[in-house]
């Protein structure tokens, strides 16, 4: 049931832009919650790189006086990562084409996110 | 005098933006080039996670897709930090105040980013 809701809003914010390649919601210890991804990108690979990046995330804001970890943005020359805390368990990761649009991409993300936070 | 050239950059992209709190060039081991830091911000420490946030995001972009990473941005709830690669061997970290304009900074960043990997 709240892996349906999940999935929802997931299938819903991939729908809001044509660059919005996949998401996912993870918990912060790397596990996929709900995901709506592409074939060929792999639910473990997701999970595990999504914690990985917001662990060290976490300790850089903190250790260069920044505060509490928002958002991690990773920008390759063939496309965004974008991950975002929904609540404090649990972390919503989109992948975005090269050519999208950021300042859409955060606003989209950002209510995704805090529907995502009160469902959980 | 290159440290004096890069130093130069640095301080002409601090004053660029009062928003821009902090910037330095770290070769991709992780050792500082040249810094323009304010008080309470150390050197090693910036140099340090800088080195690992890339390393990571590297990985991450190569795992998830993304191509070649370019850059990676941190948002805490107190700033941001931007690491952008000044061509292959250097990466350009600034740091900037929670209210910045994203967009300036981001083509602020990408003139020094050009003018820095020009220099080495």
């Amino acid at each position: 049931m709240r892996d349906d809701m999940l999935t929802s809003v997931l299938t819903e914010l991939n729908g809001t832009s044509a660059d919005i390649e996949a998401s996912g919601v993870i918990s912060t210890d790397g596990l996929m919650m709900a995901s709506v991804l592409p074939a060929g990108l792999d639910e473990d690979r997701v999970g595990a790189m999504s914690a990985a990046m917001l662990s060290l995330g976490d300790r850089t804001a903190q250790e260069l006086n920044r505060g509490g970890l928002e958002q991690v943005l990773i920008k390759g020359d063939n496309g965004y990562v974008l991950m975002t805390y929904a609540g404090e368990e649990a972390v919503l990761t989109v992948m975005a084409k090269s050519n999208a649009k950021l300042g859409l991409i955060f606003l989209d993300v950002k209510r995704a996110a805090e529907s995502i936070s009160e469902m959980l």
